[in-house]
C-alpha cells in the first residue's frame, strides 16, 4: 500500500518575526502519522498573496494533500483565499452556505468585515462533521485551515474523519546511556538490517537519565518489534537507560 | 538601508513525524528580527542528502543568508554537512581545528564516530567568539547549527556578533475588545495612511481580556509611533484593553 504524502504552507508574518511561536506544525504532524500520511515538507511564508499562490501550486503538484494554516480572517493581512484561488487560476466567490452561518453566529453584531469570511475558491467543496458543523475549506487537494492554534487543532477531527482509513505507523523508542560517537556502529548494523524500519537518533543535551533516545518507526509492527530487539541486544551492559516515553 | 534577507532551513525526520515540536524558529526569528534581518522563508524538510543540496542550493541564491538546523551529529541520519557541502559543489574534509577540539573534549572516551563531527565542507570558515569558543561552521552564506534547542539557542550570540550592526526593528502592540469585523475598516485606514509600518491583527480565541491584538512594525520608531497613536485615537470608546504584553 501506498502511503499518502502531505505538505502544510504556514503562512504569517507573525511567525516569521518572532512575535508568536508556532503551535500547529506538531499537531498536524501527528494528526497525519496517526493516519499513515507522510508529512513531507512544511513552509513558512509572509502573507503575500502571490508567494502563496505560486507556493500552493507548487506543493499542490507535488503532493496528494496540502493543508495551509493562516489568513483567513477578515483583514488586510488575510489573503490566503484569494492566493489559494490564483494558484488554481479560478476567482472568489461568496459561498451562501458560509454566508448563513455567519449571519447566524453574529446575528445584529455582524459587519461587512465578517461576511469576507463567507468567500471561498470557486469550486471549493465544504467540509463538515456532524461534530464539527462550522465548514472547512477544502479547493482540490488544498485544505484551508485557519491559524489560531485552538482553532487549528480542531480541525484535526475532519481531516481525521476524511483522510483515515489507511494503518498508521507504529514507533518505539529505546533510551541510551551511550552518547552517538560508540552508538555509530550499533546504528549503521541496525540500519543495515532492517531497510523497512526508520531508526531515529536523538542526542538530549545534559539529561542525567540517558543521552541518546533511539527510535523505530513502520507501518508494520512485528518489523519494528524486531529491529529495535536486535539494537536492545547489541548494546553493552549497563547501557539501556529506563525512562518513561517522552 | 537595504535589509539583509534570511532563510532558515530545519532537517528532521523527528519535525516531521511529530516526534517532537520545533523550538527553534522563534528562536532565529527573534534574534534576526533585533539585528533588523528579515526572516523571509523557513522550510522543513527530511533528512535526505539530495534534498539538502537542492534546498540549501536555492535559499543560498535567493537569501542574503541562510541558517540550517539538525542533523549535524555523527549518525546515518546526519547528512546536513554532506548535503551543504553537495549545494556548492565541494568536498567534505576533517577540519584540523575542529578534530583538536574534539580530541581535548572526548579525551580517552573518543570514538570514531565521534571524529566524523570534525568534518565540514571545503572551504568553510569556523566562527567563534571569546564567549562560545566552539566552532560554528560557515560556508558561504550558510550557517550550520545544530538542532538540539539548547545549543541551537547558544550559537544566537554568535549570530549576533557577525551580523549585528544594522538597526533593528520597533514594534508596539495595541489590544482592543472589537474583533476583526469591526476592526477592518479601522485597520484599512491606518495600512493606507502609513505605508511604511506594518501592520498586523491577532484575533485572541476566548481571551477575557481582549478580542484582538493589533501590531505596529518598523525600522522607524517615530512612525511606528505615529501609526499606532492614529489607530488608537480611531478606536470607539471603550473597546482598548489594556494587556501587559505578551
Amino acid at each position: 500500500m501506498t502511503q499518502k504524502h502531505a505538505a502544510l504552507l504556514v503562512i504569517g508574518n507573525e511567525l516569521l518575526s518572532g512575535k508568536v511561536a508556532d503551535q500547529n506544525i506538531v499537531v498536524l504532524a501527528r494528526m497525519l502519522r496517526s493516519l499513515g500520511v507522510i508529512l513531507a515538507r512544511v513552509a513558512v511564508i509572509p502573507d503575500e498573496r502571490p508567494l502563496i499562490a505560486s507556493e500552493v501550486r507548487a506543493l499542490a503538484a507535488a503532493h496528494d494533500v496540502v493543508f495551509t494554516s493562516g489568513g483567513v480572517g477578515p483583514t488586510h493581512d488575510d489573503v490566503t483565499i484569494d492566493g489559494v484561488a490564483d494558484a488554481f487560476g479560478v476567482a472568489v466567490a461568496v459561498f451562501p452556505e458560509l454566508e448563513a452561518m455567519l449571519r447566524a453566529h453574529y446575528r445584529e453584531h455582524l459587519t461587512e468585515g465578517h461576511l469576507l469570511m463567507a468567500r471561498a475558491p470557486v469550486g471549493a467543496r465544504l467540509v463538515s462533521t456532524a461534530e464539527h458543523p462550522w465548514p472547512t475549506v477544502v479547493k482540490e487537494n488544498v485544505w484551508i485551515l485557519p491559524g489560531v492554534p485552538a482553532i487549528f487543532a480542531m480541525k484535526m477531527a475532519v481531516i481525521g474523519a476524511e483522510l483515515g482509513g489507511a494503518p498508521g505507523f507504529v514507533s518505539q523508542a529505546v533510551y541510551t546511556t551511550l552518547d552517538e560517537g560508540p552508538l555509530k556502529p550499533l546504528l549503521d548494523r541496525v540500519v543495515a538490517a532492517h531497510p523497512e524500519v526508520e531508526v531515529g537518533s536523538y542526542p538530549k543535551w545534559r539529561d542525567p537519565r540517558y543521552q541518546t533516545k533511539v527510535t523505530f518507526d513502520g507501518l508494520d509492527e512485528a518489523k519494528v518489534l524486531a529491529a529495535r530487539l536486535a539494537f536492545e541486544a547489541s548494546l553493552p551492559d549497563g547501557t539501556r537507560a529506563h525512562v518513561d516515553d517522552e
